[in-house]
């Protein structure tokens, strides 16, 4: 193996250091989950193309990750297709499955699977890896973990606050810096397209979704490019340049467009959860009506949210969620869902930054036997035992070698104590502990191994 | 959607208390990893293929869950190849990247990365999933937990009797019956190769991974059909027929054998480890040497291992592992390295089989405060902050539907307690609780609430 060999473009490895700190946000997520109720659930890595196909919009399906046929199955390649330059049926040909680009969509088949088993509302939490091809950039990764509630069977906005209160939970408990929310209908964004006579809700949504890049005045010259009505245009310019509280938005919005019956329902529900947050006492987020507000996926029906990084921090959203009606069943009320994901690994840069992980991640002692030969081994075998059935954490050098080689072997994996039992000490019933940070040495009974080392631990 | 969808084959979906089971099973698992101070890392999901083409044998390497290229790399599909019918090369033109099959190679990659970082020996696990496009069976899935530990840098035995105990403090943990835990050297495998002037110790290894299936017989006959030396069949048929303890064994096999050197130095391993292996106080395992013991993967270069189900359970091995010597980087000695997996979801099998899960896996209490509407939700939310601040898990209900559909809800989910606090109770300020189980209802002054609360978690 001369070649050099690497992580695959966009993931990573992680040290053990970096897992006890992942572990540590990790179990504050679902610590939280938890307490709200939320049953957790696992799916596979990967879907069959079946469920996934179509649920995103077209850019987002490009970056999956498909599975290559295996066996006679990729005898199907459709050359033909290859042959004409339509690469994308070539690959759908060699391929049925995917690796989960997100939680929802997997969660909708899980349901769809499990309807008759599931009590409904459907309360669950998921976190999970997704896959997706992006190029990498700060904070974003090909391979990442995504942490996901979702609420489904209720079309209540008492749904969107628990999930909201789910954040403002975390963030506290992480002792984050207070975070602005955005917050969004897509009701309001197809009322402003129908009024702009555009095809489809997703041609402004994806123009908004450049806001932050290229700025109001960007996405109002991109408008203009489309032969749209001006009136409209000059219309949403105003509603997008309003700076002002929520409410005063909300009515600046209503006397522009009140003959518009969908978005004036998108302005209601906005308006009924801004105000019914008053009762659930955030202390870590202020919620912000933001016209530009998009959101890319396709399968959003009503309101979206999404969470800023604190300002200091430009790694865009750490977490974001909206409302899906028709992504189990169409048309089924039932089963209308809202859920949030947690940008678990932006918040992780962030809580690095900050210095917000906990000193305590790593205060159980760990401990080496030197090893003095086979023939000594029964002692320090008994001894080890007893300590790690008290799971303290020991290792007996294993093998022989120089005794400088041990000591070092120690020093660079950081051990705290170094235990020696060599003929003498097996002789005289006395061991030698060795404190690796002061360098003090004591003699201690062997008989008295396990407490006095509990006593450290 | 109205077609079913399902989860792809050979994958499942987990549910909450299948998770907390796995969680339960995977922490005996980890701690016992830890106490003996081997240090945790991830790896990517996926791997370029150079890193692990070519490591496990050409079967294994067809069981690769290959990643489709996407965009224009996909241009580079190999046409000729194809019409050629040369699927494995048209197939391998199509991906530069597979999902992981095992952990030891991705831990080699790891090791070749990170060459100048680690301290050596270094012992690490790891626990993340693997897939192989196999035929699914009992306890055998396309996506499952693989739970390694390993040892690189040491050639000592004392690397694979620390492995051996590792299993058996982890047996003696879930409380499981006493297993067998076969071993082998792939040098006597090579020894008895050579013999029979086999070309590789493959050929030998894959007719003897047979044994379980066809029995010695079997095995016997399908060496009889290459045309080898008669005699060196022979001398193998009594060795496979053997009945004996280990000494015997050993015994028997130098006297048959004894010019052979190869075949000599794993022998002679073979009883050092049985022999230190007495000092260990195992308790859990009995060590059987089994010359009929081959196992699969190719990159095994000395003492093999295998742990087999206990016997009542005829769902083959729940354990194995072996010695690699050239895995990292060829012929240096300082990267010998010798490892172990457990076959988490048999073992999960057994423990469900023989009702070894703990029954105190769902302690936490949970309850439900019924919802009378919006107005009402300040006095609400504030109790549910002030027990979620105490990790108590309960909830709102997410609407004000009618009454009976809430307690539906709290009975189908198995909630312990629902908590009643509408107009009257807001007046008087005391509360009602209702044990779900017993279906007593107790009056409680709202102030109390948390006190009361935590008494019955």
């Amino acid at each position: 193996m001369s070649q050099k060999l690497n992580t695959p473009k966009g993931t990573r490895d992680f040290s053990s250091l970096e897992i006890k700190k992942r572990e540590y946000l990790l179990n504050v997520l679902k610590n939280c989950f938890k307490s709200f109720n939320f049953q957790e659930i696992q799916t596979p890595s990967f879907e069959n193309l079946t469920t996934l196909r179509g649920k995103y919009g077209d850019d987002e399906d490009n970056l999956m990750f498909k599975i290559l046929s295996s066996g006679d199955k990729i005898k199907k390649a459709d050359i033909d297709a290859f042959k004409n330059n339509k690469l994308s049926k070539f690959s759908n040909s060699l391929s049925d499955k995917a690796l989960r680009y997100d939680l929802t969509v997997p969660l909708s088949r899980f349901i769809s699977q499990n309807l008759n088993d599931i009590s409904f509302p459907f309360k669950r939490f998921q976190t999970q890896l997704v896959w997706r091809a992006e190029r990498p950039q700060k904070g974003r990764y090909r391979e990442f973990l995504q942490c996901d509630v979702d609420i489904i069977g209720e079309s209540n906005i008492l749904n969107e606050l628990e999930c909201i209160k789910v954040y403002d939970t975390v963030f506290k408990k992480l002792g984050m810096p207070k975070v602005n929310l955005r917050i969004n209908n897509r009701q309001i964004l197809e009322g402003v397209s129908k009024l702009m006579k555009l095809e489809s809700v997703k041609e402004i949504a994806s123009i908004l979704d450049k806001t932050d890049k290229i700025g109001v005045d960007g996405v109002i010259k991109e408008l203009k490019e489309r032969d749209l009505p001006d009136n409209s245009i000059n219309q949403l310019k105003t509603l997008l340049n309003f700076q002002g509280t929520n409410q005063e938005k909300i009515k600046n919005l209503r006397s522009l467009f009140n003959s518009n019956q969908i978005l004036s329902n998108g302005v209601d529900l906005i308006e009924e959860i801004i105000k019914t947050s008053q009762k659930f006492n955030f202390s870590n987020i202020n919620i912000n009506l933001d016209l530009s507000l998009a959101r890319g996926l396709s399968y959003y029906t009503g309101t979206i949210i999404e969470v800023s990084s604190p300002e200091e921090f430009n790694i865009g959203s750490i977490g974001g969620g909206g409302r899906y009606d028709d992504l189990v069943q169409k048309n089924n009320p039932r089963l209308s869902g809202f859920g949030i994901s947690f940008g678990f690994d932006r918040i992780f840069l962030i809580l690095e930054e900050l210095k917000l992980f906990p000193n305590e991640l790593n205060t159980s002692k760990s401990f080496l036997f030197l090893n003095f030969g086979l023939e000594n081994l029964d002692t320090l075998i008994s001894c080890v035992d007893k300590l790690r059935e008290k799971n303290i954490i020991c290792e007996l050098y294993p093998s022989d070698v120089k005794i400088k080689k041990q000591m070092d072997y120690a020093n660079q994996k950081g051990i705290d104590y170094v235990i020696i039992i060599g003929q003498e000490e097996l002789r005289s019933k006395n061991f030698k502990l060795k404190d690796m940070k002061s360098g003090d040495e004591s003699t201690i009974n062997i008989n008295n191994i396990l407490s006095e080392i509990e006593n450290l631990n």
